[in-house]
């Protein structure tokens, strides 16, 4: 019989964040896969370190750090032999992804590469965007409020139409273009709108004005929440 | 000393969906509170039953079924009052939120009444909008997609113009507004990449073509996923 893969949120940073499903299904897996960097730690291994009891096959997925697409699918093809062979044989494997396996994240590489040959199964976790909100002591969107996501890296231009006609906006993967956003939330009078987190519910969490934020230090895993209705949700 | 009010994600229905914090901080106070109909169950409460022992005290927030403000604002007020006293006394209050409480939830009123007078902290929970992604088998946004939360009872043109722009979209509290919704699909072309789901994760859940739903039966905890690129997820 198949094995099952299992594409699991670990949640945005805190190790009690996992839900109680996640947290079972890592137990009980056999082997365990992770996203990791070139060389170094796995974040997503680091979340759920405290549970693993060390009796597990574990497979690091090891991404270049280049942008191009070539060496990423070099490196998902070859995951998806090791990850098949596993299952392949019956045993299940958990695929630890951060935040939520279907909001941004890469575990849809494998899935598009995997789910017409085996059963995937995923367990949604708890998203970067609920968690910044949820630190801020800010709601994210309340009663009929659009709400949008937008990526830093788009065009300027692109962003500042999202932003202009939506009522609440998360602007995710904010890294290097930290200055060019913070200008456009200056420009279309946002700024006082709006509120930055890196890391949320990670130990080393950090909330800044935007105006204290060190534009050449400012990690992949940050946001900018904008709330544009103010306090919106004083009934 | 002041007890601290916990807002907690029970997550989306799936009683294991509820994050191991979540279930703690539950477990762990005496004051459990909960949103319900004027008469009848909490779908919240109903979450995690299962996990509940039966030596809290138990308040029930009852929301008349009306759309109008004041009388909102009436139980709210009157919920604070006897959350209140519980924190007085320096008994920490659990309020259970469906989903996330900061994403579309009422939780966000006793918050903007509270926050300021007694210790708060949220704790963010699995939303529908990723527990819709994870059981349709669909990825919600991939890479630099905008992606979009568009409440149904908005104006058409505006929901119209909404789905025009960006890459995915979500729309929630479908409800009576299903046909209306489905007509404005298929005019603009969307209905083949729009899936349906209804009380996703729960014991009930259903996942249905467009075509085939009874739009006079449409439940508020429903939701149409929208996804422009197709399988943008095939790296």
């Amino acid at each position: 019989m198949t094995g099952t893969l299992y594409g699991i949120g670990v949640g945005p940073g805190d190790p009690e964040l996992i839900t109680v499903k996640g947290l079972r299904l890592l137990r009980e897996a056999p082997v365990l896969a992770y996203p990791a960097p070139e060389t170094g730690d796995s974040l997503a291994r680091s979340i759920v370190a405290g549970y693993l009891n060390g009796a597990k096959t574990e497979i690091a997925i090891r991404m270049p750090m280049v942008a191009a697409r070539f060496p990423a699918q070099a490196v998902y093809d070859e995951a998806v032999e090791t990850l098949g062979a596993h299952l392949g044989d019956g045993r299940n494997v958990a695929v630890l992804c951060e935040g939520d396996p279907f909001f941004y994240g890469s575990f849809m590489y494998l899935f598009g590469r995997m789910a017409e040959r085996f059963p995937v199964e995923v367990i949604p976790g708890v998203s970067s965007l609920t968690a910044c909100a949820a630190v801020l002591g800010a709601p994210l969107a309340a009663r009929n409020d659009v709400m949008t996501v937008i990526p830093a890296p788009l065009d300027t231009d692109l962003i500042r139409a999202r932003l202009k006609e939506n009522d609440a906006a998360a602007i995710i993967k904010v890294g290097r273009h930290f200055a060019r956003i913070h200008d456009l939330l200056a420009e279309l009078g946002l700024a006082a709108q709006a509120h930055y987190v890196e890391r949320a519910t990670m130990e080393n969490q950090r909330i800044l004005p935007l105006d204290e934020v060190d534009d050449s230090a400012v990690p992949y895993f940050s946001m900018i929440v904008v709330h544009k209705r103010g306090e919106a949700w004083r009934l």
